[in-house]
C-alpha cells in the first residue's frame, strides 16, 4: 500500500469567455491527471463582485467563501489564465483580492501550478511573473518547473469541439501535474 | 499670450472604498493643480462589468465608452491607486482590460502619471511597475519622475474629514502634476 | 529642405560572446537604418570593472566616461541584449549601474529602443521589462512600440557568416528604428 | 535528542563596497542565528569575471566552482543585497549568470532567503522581485515570509563600527533565519 494518498487539485480559471483557449486547457486537465490525482474545477470568478472593502465589511460574498473552502480543502491549485495587457486579467486579480482577505488564508502553504495559453509566441509569460509576485504575498508554494506557457494555442485546440487536441501539449501538461503532485507530497508534514 | 493652452487632466481611481486613502489623494488633486491646469475625475471603475469577450461582442458597456471618450479628450491621465497583493487592484486592471479593447486606443500616446498611497513604508511601489508594464502595451507615455509613492498615508490624511492634510505631500503632488504638464506640452505636435 | 536634421543612434550590446545572436543583430543595425539615420556601436561593456562605490570614489573608469559621453552626444540608444536567467545579463546591468552614477545622467530624457533575441519562442521578453524598470530610474524615454523580441533567432542568423539573413526580421528592425527616430524627433525641443 | 540535525546556511553578498549597509547586515547574521544553525559567508562575487560563454568554454573560473560547491553543500542560501537602479546589482546578477550554467545546478531545490537594505523607505523591495524571477529559472525554493526589506538602514547601523545595532532589525532577522530553517527542514526528504 502506498504511503502517498490520493491528491485532489482544483482549477482556478482566469477567463470568462465561453470559447476561451484557456478554458479549453482547463477542461482537458481532469483527463490529463496521472493515476491517483483528481482534478476538479472551482466556481466561476465571474460570480465575485468587484472587490470593495466596504462590501467586505458587510460579509464575504457566498461565492468567495465557497471558493476559499474548496481551495483550503484541496491539495493544490492549478491556475489557468490568459494574459491581458501584459499581466493577469483584472477579473482573476479581483478574485485573488477577495481571497486574500480571508483568514486563515486559503493559499497559504498551498502548492500552485500556473498555466497560460495565448495565440502568439510568448504564451502568456508576462502574466506568469505578475501572478507569482501576488502569490508571494499569499504565501503559496508556486511550482517552478516545468513552466506551462502554451504558445500558438489556437493551433492546438480544435475550433469546433474546443478540445485540446495537441498531443505534445497534453503530455507536457501531464508532466506538470505530476511535478505539482511531487511538490504537494514533499510539502506534506 | 502664452503659447501653451490650458491642460485638462483626468483622474482614474483604483479603489472603490468610500474612506480609501487613495480616494482622499484623488479628491485633493483639483486643488493642487498649478495655474492653467484643470483636473477632473473619471467615472467609477466599479460601474464596469467584469471583462468578458462575449459581453464585448454584444457591444461595449456605456460606462466603458464614456470613460474612453473622456480619456481620449484629456491631455493626460493621473492614475491613483492602492496596491493589492503586490500588484494593482483587480478592479483597476479590469477597467484597463476593457479600455484596451477599444480602437482608437484612448491611452495611446497619452501622458500618464501614477500615484500610489499605502499605510506602510513601501507606498505602493510594487503596484507601480506592474501598471507600467500594462501601459507599455497600451502605448501610453508614463511620466518617469517624480514618482509618487505615498508611504504612511494614514498619517497624512485627516481621519475625520478624509482630506489630505500633509503639506509636504500636497507640495510634492503639485510638483508631479507640473511634471506631467511639462511632458504633455513636450509631446504636443 | 527638411527641418529634421540627421539622427545618430548608438548601440549598447549586452553580450560578450563572439558568436552571440544579439551581437549579430547589433552588427546588422547600421545597414538597416533608414535614410538620415546613422547607427554606431558603443564600446564593450566588458571593459567596465565590476561596479564598486569604493572604486568610483577614486574616479570613474575611462571606458565608463567614454560610453557616457557617446550616449549623451547621441540622439538615442538601441539596447540589444540576450535574456539570462529571466532578466538582463549581469554584465549589462553592471554597465547601467556605472552609468547611473554619473551626473548629468546620460540616459536622462534619451530615447531608447530595446531589442532582445533568443533561440526560443519567448524572444527575451522577460528581460525587456526588467530593463524598462531600471530605465524608469534613469529617466529615459523608452519606445513602447514596436517591441523587438526576436524569437528562434538561431534560425534567422547564418551560422557561418553570423549575419542576420531573415528578411522579415530585417524589415521589422528597420520599422523599429524609424519609430525610435519619430520619438526622437517628437521629443526635440 | 532532536530529529533535526544542524543546518548550515551560506551568505551571498551583492555589494562590493567596504562600508556597505548590506555588508553590515551580512556580518551580523552569524550572531543572529538561532541555536543549531551556523551561517558562513561565501567568497566575493567580485572575484568572478564578467560572464562570457567564450570564457566558460575554456573552463569555469575557480571562484565560480568554489562558490557553487559551497552552495551545493549548504542547507540554504541567504542573499543579502542592495537595490541598484530598481533591480539587483549587475555584479550579483553576473554571479547568478555564472552559477546558472553549472550542472547539477547548485540552486536547484535549495531554500533561499532574501534580505535587502537601503537608506530610503522602500528597503530594496524592487530588487527582491527581480531576484525572485531569476530564481524561478534556477528552481530555488525562495522563502515567502517574512520578507526582509530593511528601510532607513543607515540609521540602524553604527557608522563607526559598521555593526547592525538596531535591536528590532536584529530580532526580525533572527525570525527570518528561523523561517528559512523551518522551510529547509520541511523540504528535507
Amino acid at each position: 500500500m502506498s504511503t502517498e494518498s490520493r491528491l485532489n487539485f482544483v482549477i482556478l480559471l482566469g477567463s470568462l469567455r465561453k470559447a476561451s483557449l484557456n478554458a479549453a486547457i482547463a477542461r482537458a486537465l481532469p483527463d490529463l491527471a496521472p493515476p491517483g490525482i483528481s482534478i476538479t474545477s472551482l466556481g466561476s470568478i465571474g460570480d465575485f463582485p468587484h472587490y470593495d472593502a466596504d462590501v467586505q465589511e458587510e460579509g464575504f460574498p457566498a461565492p468567495v467563501l465557497a471558493m476559499a473552502q474548496q481551495i483550503a480543502a484541496s491539495d493544490g491549485v492549478i491556475i489557468v489564465t490568459p494574459e491581458y495587457n501584459y499581466s493577469i486579467p483584472g477579473v482573476l486579480k479581483n478574485a485573488i483580492d477577495w481571497l486574500s482577505r480571508l483568514s486563515p488564508q486559503p493559499f497559504a502553504n498551498k502548492p500552485v501550478a500556473i498555466q497560460t495559453a495565448s495565440p502568439g509566441l510568448i504564451g502568456g509569460a508576462r502574466a506568469q511573473y505578475h501572478l507569482r509576485q501576488s502569490l508571494v504575498f499569499l504565501d503559496a508554494f508556486v511550482l517552478n518547473k516545468p513552466e506551462a506557457m502554451i504558445s500558438q494555442a489556437a493551433q492546438k485546440i480544435d475550433p469546433e469541439s474546443l478540445q485540446l487536441t495537441d498531443i505534445g501539449t497534453r503530455e507536457f501538461l501531464t508532466r506538470q501535474i505530476s511535478a505539482l503532485a511531487a511538490l504537494a507530497n514533499r510539502l506534506r508534514e
